[in-house]
Order: structure tokens, then sequence, then C-alpha cells
């Protein structure tokens, strides 16, 4: 193998294979990069057997060939030499050679055919959207994912797509993050729960752009395309929530308020809430809806915090307790001015909504306030 | 005691203090800010024994008097406020109330007899600078300076004021750090060895601005003294070392070079000579001079790497091993384009010096290469 490339273009390559490269393995393959030239470019790919990821890019091929390097070694070097041609190819004994200018870089190789290739799978089904969309709605629901392993459905966020709506849905047995849009081409109903861990890299490798990202599903893995790069991931197994039924579609207390002023005031009171919290659920804050005004307060060893809004208010008057983080987190994936908290009793969920559309939905279970 | 000040100048104030609150203290009261009303003025006190900070600001003062709360919690209630008037005061229940638009919050305060004033210190001998070159000459140093508890004198700087000139020396050993700036007042000779934690306060709490600042020393204690603010620190005791005698002042082999090559090359070449080290000096890096070229180089498990840069070369062929952090902690604190590196022989000490003029030496440690 021996091939010339601009360190650029390389390194675009490099950045979003490498989000592919398994960390923790005993197998030293999974922590490599599999290069393979094919006529005039090169294939580079990384798989930790959960994510794997191809990138294929141009470049000038002098003899073709392919090899199996340490990812994250191999990317550094090129990372750090200087920004112009580098020359790589595969030496008798074997060795990867890197050179550039004065630089001259020998790596020990992997045997390629000892790397497990992606699976070639077969699309069911499939939508497409702009990258720079699929970015916000992973942004904005995948803090809600649950971290624990004993249900592994909801370590994933459900896609699913529903008369061309695509609904990404995250949720973690205390809270749900609940994001929609409308998608412009006649899509067939189906969807999947992709796992938080994919979300990420994804979110990592996919640009803040109007570029096109299609989300293909197949029996057990779904693929992420866009121009040069291909992403495949397991899909999750599993009954997610019918998360339609949790979510009430009736409120006895609205209130219409600023977002940043809630947050603000949330904000400061988590300095006060979370400084003695032992168990998150020992010291919820209260929330307050009197006529025209909400009032959030908490008291403990640290010391004694209100705030006071005031708000536009409908319906009864209320009180009942919050893990103030939760409402943080929510309000923190909203962009709008303004936004609705709903409120059903004290011991129902509170919803925060879109005060124009239906985009959004989070859901926030509540705490019992001790008496 | 009552008070009312600007959110923006109080959060001035606490980012200077905050940095002497003692982080893991038995004493509760060493966490804390005392804060004393004096006429139109307050004075914010931190100390955790080792490091003291005060800063005085003026603000409205209702009613004279002084409290404690914890340093940490008060500034981040403080910094989350919006940007207004705050109403600061201590209730009859002896909490701190902090109030602004419709917040409230009521901290615990501890007793400010208690809490441990900064000494008066008597002045034997002081400069002045400007602030950024005190910045300057902290940043320029301070990598070298030792963290082994062993050898206190090691974990400090020294300051030394000899025929007007100012010279801050660091040493752990294996290298040295040495910058020099002329002063223009004429001052007594005095040397003083502060510890590098305080440096790195100081660091933080100077500005980059041609602003002054007075630098005074007394027995046991030395000074930095701005504007509003006053910062006295513990000086290190013991001898320090007689760092003319051991910087050499001939050389054999001499190179003229470009600072970001020669440091681009040794970045390059730790990837590989630091990946499997395991004890720093197991693996150098082979520094090869021979007429008119510099070759770096280094073989291990991970691989093969060799660096050739092209320089100005004068004297003696050689052939001498180094640990090429001690180059790079070098190289990064120089801002020149070109430097001298100076060799004695393979088992001297190399110097990295200034062509132009004497304000700065490195010196660094040979490491004996293998056979």
């Amino acid at each position: 193998m021996k091939i010339i490339c601009y360190k650029d273009k390389l390194i675009k390559a490099l950045n979003s294979v490498v989000k592919g490269v398994a960390s923790k393995t005993t197998m030293p393959i999974l922590e490599g990069i599999l290069i393979q030239t094919n006529d005039n470019e090169i294939k580079l790919t990384t798989n930790d057997l959960e994510i794997g990821i191809e990138y294929i890019m141009d470049c000038e091929v002098k003899e073709q060939g392919s090899t199996v390097v340490n990812a994250i070694m191999f990317s550094e070097i090129i990372r750090k030499l200087p920004d112009t041609e580098i020359y790589i190819s595969v030496n008798d004994k074997n060795l990867l050679e890197i050179e550039c200018e004065g630089s001259l870089y020998k790596l020990a190789t992997m045997n390629p055919d000892e790397f497990p290739e992606l699976p070639k799978i077969e699309i069911e089904n499939s939508i497409e959207v702009e990258q720079n969309t699929l970015k916000n709605m992973i942004r904005k629901t995948i803090f809600a994912v649950s971290n624990e392993e004993t249900r592994p459905i909801f370590t994933g966020c459900l896609f699913e797509i529903e008369n061309n709506k695509l609904s990404v849905v995250a949720v973690d047995g205390f809270r749900l993050a609940l994001r929609n849009i409308y998608l412009n081409k006649q899509t067939n109903d189906f969807k999947a729960v992709i796992p938080g861990k994919t979300l990420n890299e994804v979110n990592k490798i996919i640009s803040d752009s109007f570029e096109p990202i299609k989300i293909g599903v197949a029996k057990n893995q779904a693929l992420f395309e866009m121009d040069n790069c291909k992403i495949v991931t397991r899909i999750l197994d599993g009954e997610f929530l019918n998360y339609k039924n949790v979510i009430p579609s009736n409120w006895e207390t609205r209130m219409k308020v600023n977002k940043s002023s809630l947050q603000n005031s949330f904000e400061r009171i988590s300095l006060i809430s979370a400084s003695t919290i032992e168990k998150e659920k020992k010291y919820p804050v209260k929330v307050q809806v009197d006529i025209g005004k909400i009032t959030i307060s908490c008291t403990n060893q640290t010391g004694d915090a209100k705030e006071e809004l005031f708000v536009a208010t409908e319906g009864k008057n209320l009180e009942v307790g919050f893990n103030p983080k939760y409402f943080l987190d929510s309000l923190k994936a909203i962009d709008d001015e303004e936004v609705y908290v709903e409120f059903g009793s004290s011991i129902s969920p509170c919803l925060i909504k879109s005060i124009d559309n239906n985009d959004y939905t989070y859901m926030i279970l509540p705490i019992r306030l001790k008496e």
C-alpha cells in the first residue's frame, strides 16, 4: 500500500472515524483503523462492535493494499504534521511509514483480514433530514436518556415516524423529552430505538449545516449515511414506553413564563438545593403557583432560598415539589423566549410546552414534599 | 451590617479573593470570606494560612458591621444574580440575606472574630513592575518548579534583585528556567523564594495590563499589592541553588534554530517516546547534531520516529539524550522566532538562550543513552 494525501483532508476523515474506535477492549484490533485502497480512493473503517464508521476519501494511490494501524497513535501523528502532502505506505517489515517533510514515523500494523468489517445491512425504511435538524433533535432529547443498564431499552432514544412526522423521545423514569418535526417527503411509518451512546457520536460527527443525512433502519441495525461517511449501529431490542399514554392532555394550572427568567431562578435555587443533597429526592424545591405569581423555594442546612416571578397564570393555585435539575435540563434545551408550564395536581407530572406549536413536550415527575 | 452594591463590582472583588479560600480544611472558617464595612467601603478577606487576600471596594453602607460567610456559596449565588443592585445584610437570626429583584437567599454565617485576619507585615524591600510583566515572568518559569515536598525550597521561584535586575528562577533537579528583566528604578538588592502555589494564584488575579504591582518582602512574608487588592504569602525558608554556578558559560556545539520548527518536531516525537514510557528516564529521545542538521529520533515498542531539521550549526558534532518534555516546556515558554541551543558534551546540560539578549536561559540535563 502506498498513498499520498493532504493533511487537511485526512484529518477530516480521521476526526469522523476515530469516534468509532473502541477505548477499553481486550481486542487490540478494535483499537485500530482499517485503511483500504480502492482505485483512487481510500476507505477508513473503525468498529467497536456497537458502532461502526466508514469514511471514503479521494487520494493519490500509488500502490493498492490495506492495513490496520492503531487509530489514536496514527491520528495524533497526522494531526501534528505540517499542513502539506503526507506519504503513507507499508514497508517490507510490515510497518506503516508516514513521511512528511523532515519527519519519518514507522508504526506497527495489524492484519487487515482480522478486522471486523461493517455488516452489509438491508435498509427496510429510511428518512432524510438536514444534519443541523438531526443535531438539534439529538441535543434536545438525549439528556433524558436513562443511564441504568437494568432497563436497556431506555438507554436509547426512540425514533418514531408516523404520518410523515418524526418524533424523538427519551425517558428515564423521572422525566421525558419529546421533539417533533414534520418531514417534507411521504414516508412509511416505522420506529427504532437507537442507543444514546451512538447518538452522542453521531452528534459529534454530523455538521451544523443543511447538508442531508439519511437515517435507515433494518431488522437489527440502523444506518446514518452522509456524503463520504456511513455510521452503522445496532438498535435496541424491546418495547419502548407508550409515551403518548403517559403525557397528560389536561391541566389544572397553567402559566406562561419567560423561559430565561425561569431558568435563571432554577439555576440559582439549585445552588442551595444541590449543596446538601444526599439523595436527589430528599431535598426537592417547592414550586407554588398563585394568581399572577410563581414562588420557588428551598430550605436546608446550607440556607434558605426563595425566588419569585410574576407570570400569567390560569386555573387553580397549587403547591408541588420538583428536582430542579430536571427543570433546568429541559429549559436549557428550549430556544423559545416564552413557554407554557402545565400542572395537574401536586402528584401529577408537569409539562413544559411550546406556546405556538407542538414541536416539543418535556414532562417532569413531581417529588412529594415533606410536611 | 447592611450594604448595597452592584453585581459587576462585587463579582470583580470576589473573583480576586476566592483564590485565597482554603479548599480542603478542617477549619470551616477558612472556607469563609470575611466581609467588613468601613465607612463607605467594604473589605473582603480570605486566608488559607498560606495565602491571604484582601480586596477593598466602594459601596453604599447602610449599617456598619462584619460577618463571615461560605465563600464559594456566596460567590456562586452573586454570580448567578441579575446584573443590577444587590442588597446584602445580616438579619436578627444571624443569617446573611442576599436580596435582588425576586430573589431572596439566606445563608448561615460564622463569627468574624474567629477569622484569622491578615498579618500586618513590615516591608523591608520592594520593587514595582507592570502586571503583565510579572504575569509573563511567572508563566515562563513556573513550569520548572519542583513538586517534590522533600526539598521544599525548590517548590518556589527565586525572586532575586541584583543591580536593578530582577531574575526569576525555578529549578526541579532536571531543568532550570531563568528569566531576567531590568528595573527602571534604583532598588536595593534582595531576594526571596515565593511558593509556586502562591504565584499560580497571583498569576490568576493580576491582569494582563500595564497597571503597576508592588512586590514587597519582609522577614517571613511577601506582599503583592495592587490598586484595591493585597496578597500576603509566606516565603520559603532555606538556601536556594546557587544557580549562576551551575549554568555552563561555554559551549562545544551550538545551533541557531527556528523555535516553532524545533517545538513541532519535539511535539511529534513525544507521541512515540511518551507512549511506552514507564519511567521518564527510560526512553529518552536521541538528539544528534551534524554540520547543518539536527536529527531527533526515538525507537520503542510503539514504533520508530525520526525528525530532521536543517539548521545553522557551529562546533563539534554531538549525540545526546533528553526527555523531550523538558525541551517542550521550555520552548513553549519562548516567544522569539529563533533561539540558540548550546551543548557541552553528551553528559553536559543543554541551554536554550535568546539570540539577541540575556532575557532568558533554559537549562536541561541530559539522559544517558542506552547502548
